[in-house]
């Protein structure tokens, strides 16, 4: 029986949301507690993570209050340790297959989405830069390229590869369809567009959508609040852009 | 039974040397093929690894020879993919604890490797960076601030998380007391030193020496061969260096 799991997490952090995925496939009890990464409290770095980042657990121990979890609790960050940590707690959840090879592409899948989509997603969304629309196309199809003809990145089962990719897309649907990123204007539409209609983004369509009608995301993304956080994280950006052309 | 191993590999890549270190632990059966990386053989990527890097593994399949392997064998890529494969192959190896806790500590140190530790050693000895030998002691404060007081990265055995570690340590070693490195004439050796004599480094020593002293790592080591390699390499780096001067 694994013990008690707080999860330090923030709506808006795609890696923390990977984790919450994770918990609520396996169908594992815990509780969810948000950090205000604008204000972080000042217990969080000395108490639970160093690093200061989300997503981190805390572990077992005696129970306390998430403020001031036990110093016998374990620490645990990092969101691809975590999604490990998740399905090692329920070996028999369908977080990872039971097969070695199929959990290696479980696990270059996770590499790939690291590697190959996410520096995409952050070049072209948060940093806008040149050439960063065909990047981010191009990142997708790498993705694209290691899904099998149906189901998720290994087989039929949502597993722990799916969890690491599902935060982000979401995330990148979010802000092209609605246009908020470093971007220019108009540009997150445009890509937006090709996604949802050229038929080379056929699969990568069908995949996005099948994770999203997982109840696992239903109840984990809370669009309304994106919504909210990026039109004024990148409207001042873009304000700002246009005061200084 | 795990069935048979092809193990694409190079002596002088750190990365393919991580998966070496891991068959030997685990006291698996492999057959290991050098891949000259300053002329890769027309078949590798088509028919083991299209990214064209080792490590790569062909797993199962009918027996063929390794300039040939099966259509029918799993070819797995990515160094840290093949780690984890490797345990999950040899669940009863030493090479990850059962306990889910003791996992997640295992993937945080390799984490930290990659994220902490590398991009150090890049910076300094293959790029020869501004402050990089500053950069490079931090690293491995890093990493020495997460061993334990004795025995390996999480514990008595010797794990995939030490696995990930050595080859890049024993290469950093041999750059540094041979002067071979993208850094200025000298600096090798003074940061070896450093290495060597400065207290603050004592854990790190002692945890280099046992991962040094491990039969995989000698059987898997070529001092020799990596010596005239990055004489080589870094020989003509300095000798084109001083001619811009
Ligand atoms: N490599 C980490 C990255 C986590 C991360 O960057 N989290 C961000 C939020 S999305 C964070 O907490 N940043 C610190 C801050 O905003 O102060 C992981 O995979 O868990
Ligand atoms: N991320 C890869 C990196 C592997 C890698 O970069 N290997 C190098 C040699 S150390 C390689 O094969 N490079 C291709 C080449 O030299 O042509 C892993 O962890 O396996």
């Amino acid at each position: 029986m694994p013990e008690t799991i707080t999860l330090y997490t923030a709506k808006v952090c795609p890696y923390a949301h990977r984790v919450e995925l994770a918990l609520e496939e396996a169908g594992a009890p815990y509780n969810a507690y948000q950090i205000d990464l604008q204000n972080k409290p000042q217990w969080y770095a000395p108490k639970v993570n160093p690093a200061s980042k989300v997503p981190a657990v805390a572990y077992g121990g005696p129970a306390t209050s998430p403020e001031s979890p036990a110093p016998e609790s374990t620490k645990i960050a990092e969101s691809l340790v975590l999604l490990e940590f998740v399905a090692d707690l329920y070996p028999n959840s369908h977080l990872l297959p039971k097969d070695p090879v199929l959990r290696a592409k479980a696990r270059f899948f996770i590499d790939a989405v690291g590697t190959k989509l996410n520096p995409k997603f952050f070049a072209f969304v948060m940093r806008g830069e040149a050439g960063g629309a065909e990047g981010l196309l191009q990142g997708i199809e790498e993705i694209q390229k290691l899904l099998p003809e149906e189901g998720f990145a290994v087989g039929k089962d949502y597993t722990i590869a799916d969890a690491s990719v599902t935060p982000f897309l979401a995330r990148m649907e979010v802000s092209l369809k609605h246009d908020f990123g470093a971007f220019d204007a108009g540009e997150g539409p445009k890509v937006y567009e090709t996604l949802q209609s050229d038929p080379k983004f056929g699969r990568f369509r069908k995949y996005l959508s099948d994770c999203k009608a997982r109840p696992s995301f239903q109840k984990t993304f809370d669009e309304a609040y994106l919504l909210e956080t990026y039109k004024k994280r990148y409207g001042e950006l873009r304000a700002q852009k246009k005061k200084n052309d």
